[in-house]
């Protein structure tokens, strides 16, 4: 059976190529509400002339979700979660090729947008129409969630997630996104990082004044400075208190997966440009403070003459934008509270806080059946066993849409080890796109089969 | 005689009111490089018509020094340095009248430059054309300086000193600025502070990465903030090791002169748009603080992503642009040295730090013949007593062209307490003009007599 797939797969290369192309040409920027209606409608019309089925958009308040539901031949459902919106082309500048001129070099294909994600997105509409090539029926219950704003925050997704719970309720999720190590290597992610983002800001004159007021008046920058110097120490320990209390402790079988998880040490440090990690850190702790630690980072910081050479200004404010990444157990409210009582603790009253956004982290478990049939398909497509990770550094909302409703998620796909993803040149491999197919056509058979036999087991 | 030049000066007011107004027309913004020939082409043509003087151009290697000499009918020599350059005009928006278009409204005139320099410079120059009126000869000498980079640094001046000291020498210097207390009273400023302005910035990776690195990679704002950190606590103590050192003593005479100095609290609250000073700081405190103490301010801090709203990124690199204002007896010298190695012993070596400029703090004696003569001649044209201040808390290039010389120096001049320097709808009162002009004419009368009479006493 999953043979037939895979020959159609192949027969039909050049057709799914297209496909993916002709999407990439939309420049469904979300951010600047470009093109959007017109990349709602590519999908519908996929799903309705080459899937041959019905699709809804499901209203949010802001862009849609496209919503299908295709049934199959057994009870159990795998759901795909994708995003059809992608990020801004900026810098313009530095593209080899235009951003939505999608171009094939050296066996890749290059466009705003490909890796993320319209790449996967387009690769598991392929795997499904693949699949009814070879049975009119799918082997299981398969449902599509599209969503349009990912790359502005999901803003609308928990709303909608409250109204169509049941709707959106899978054995499994196979999450949007997915990379392959710089050896090639197929990268399988049990979970994402969750994150609270802030901006802190302090404020003084109603106008930036003249310097020589600063012996009298108070600066807002140095208020600035003396306040963030107390959220987090230079060995990166986070100082507000209780911000470590609640993270769920680690499991024997995740430490095992952390072990057996590999970075590539020195291709990251070379694709940096850096010669060192935050405070020297190699191999396993290296790899714990990257999976399982989290962060209290300083995106930007901006008061007073940031142009070129000197002014002599007393700013009249200042500004920090933060985002503390999460990990799981550890809830962006109880934190968001624990922040404002520490400022007010070390006299920091006068700096406000505001919230741009919060997520919640998640985790699956190594022992989850979608995470078994995804590891074995992917060492059936690529030849070797995935590099598993237990989340990625990274954010999204997989907690809201899976873990809160009981849906255990992991996550691969068609990128690769400098994709670019949000940057200029952004890519995938022709050949990683194919196996993407290939991957999800073949996880849609094998996790159909282990979620039936585990059926009859507790039968 | 004074009051034959009183006469004189009421006889030509509207002339004198002229020659500033077609001045304030000129556009001389040094920073753009906007009208600064026909700047000094007008100040020249002053010298040659009105007041029937010569006067030449000293080549700096940037925008020329105006100078001009006028021997007198004593030895003394008065000198009265000012500028022809403005700053540059913005926010345009926010003038009532165009900046380059002066304007009387209220009894007030309204140009970019009024203040700071060209209602001084102009009153000066008015004061020598009517003393001329009374006598052929000038009491004693009078020396012009007219600089046209005070509001970019003054970067070529001490280059000019070093080869011009002998022709800018004289028994006082009349310095450029003077302002009045909100209730009239004339301020009598006795020096300036100093001034070092560095640049401190730390880098990271080569552009601003992705907010999920924020666990391995480390963060140049985080390394400039515990950097800062390290230079002032929240009691606004400067940390570096010897900054206060060698700070010159304060005299009984400066303390009684701080005593008597009045600082209008309210008034300046109110203009600040504030309701409590630094430290909540009043009286005797307030004043030492402002007059007598160096300060170490933040005048712009800037890294990663400061825009609307939120972007997860680690910032490639931040700087912050700091200036010292140092009081008489520091050396910018040493103390930037004394910031490299502070920032060295806490394990900053990273932090790069770049010098903008730097000066000298200047402070003249209350007992000076020339700063007795300026609180005289207040008396006699304000009618009350001068307001004298040991220092203004600003800067100048004072220390390089005068105490480095030996040459005393103190200023008054025809501003108010909402002047609006560097700001806009900068403005002065007609009648503090006037004034001003009354004040310049009778000092070069007085400074001449005191001197003499001194030079008698000595013999």
């Amino acid at each position: 059976m999953s043979s037939d797939v895979l020959k159609v797969i192949e027969e039909n290369k050049e057709m799914y190529i297209r496909w993916l192309v002709d999407f990439c040409k939309i420049p469904s920027v979300a951010a600047q509400g470009r093109g959007m209606d017109e990349a709602v409608r590519y999908v519908e019309e996929l799903f309705s002339k080459e899937l041959k089925t019905s699709s809804e958009r499901l209203e949010t308040g802001g862009y849609p979700v496209v919503f299908s539901e295709m049934p199959g031949a057994s009870d159990g459902t795998v759901s795909f979660y994708n995003h059809y919106d992608v990020q801004p082309e900026d810098p313009v500048d530095l593209w080899e090729t235009p951003a939505f001129e999608p171009n094939v070099r050296n066996g890749k294909l290059y466009a705003r947008g490909v890796a993320d994600n319209k790449g996967n997105l387009i690769a598991r509409m392929a795997a499904v129409h693949a699949l009814q090539q070879v049975n009119k029926q799918l082997p299981m219950n398969v449902k599509f969630i599209f969503e349009g704003e990912e790359e502005i925050g999901s803003v609308h997704l928990p709303d909608l997630v409250d109204k169509y719970s049941e709707k959106l309720s899978s054995d499994g999720c196979v999450w949007e996104f997915g990379y392959r190590d710089p050896d090639g290597t197929v990268q399988l992610s049990l979970g994402v990082k969750g994150m609270l983002y802030v901006e802190l800001e302090a404020t003084g004159a109603t106008t930036d004044l003249h310097s020589a007021n600063a012996s009298i008046i108070e600066n807002p920058v140095w208020r600035l400075v003396w306040a963030l110097n107390t959220l987090k120490d230079e060995r990166e320990r986070v100082l507000i208190p209780g911000f470590y209390d609640d993270i769920q402790e680690i499991t024997e079988s995740e430490v095992e997966l952390l072990e057996s998880y590999r970075l590539d040490e020195k291709a990251t440090l070379e694709t940096l440009g850096l010669d060192r990690f935050l405070l020297d850190l190699k191999g396993k702790e290296l790899k714990h403070k990257h999976i399982f630690e989290p962060t209290c980072n300083i995106c930007g910081i901006d008061g007073g003459y940031t142009g070129e050479g000197s002014k002599t200004v007393l700013p009249a404010k200042a500004k920090a934008k933060i985002d503390f990444r999460l990990v799981p157990g550890q809830d962006p409210k109880k934190i968001l509270n624990a922040l404002r009582e520490h400022l007010d603790q070390h006299g920091f009253e006068d700096i406000t806080i505001h919230e741009w956004s919060s997520e919640v982290a998640a985790r699956s478990k190594p022992e989850e059946t979608l995470v078994q049939a995804m590891t074995s398909v992917t060492e059936k497509v690529s030849g070797k066993a995935p590099n598993i990770v237990p989340n990625t550094p990274g954010t999204g909302p997989m907690h809201v849409l899976c873990q809160a409703l009981g849906i255990p998620s992991a996550s691969f796909g068609v990128g690769n080890a400098t994709s670019n993803n949000h940057a200029p040149n952004e890519n995938i491999g022709i050949d990683d796109y194919i196996d993407g197919i290939k991957m999800a056509a073949m996880l849609i058979e094998e996790f159909s089969v282990r979620l039936s036999e585990e059926k009859s087991m507790v039968r």
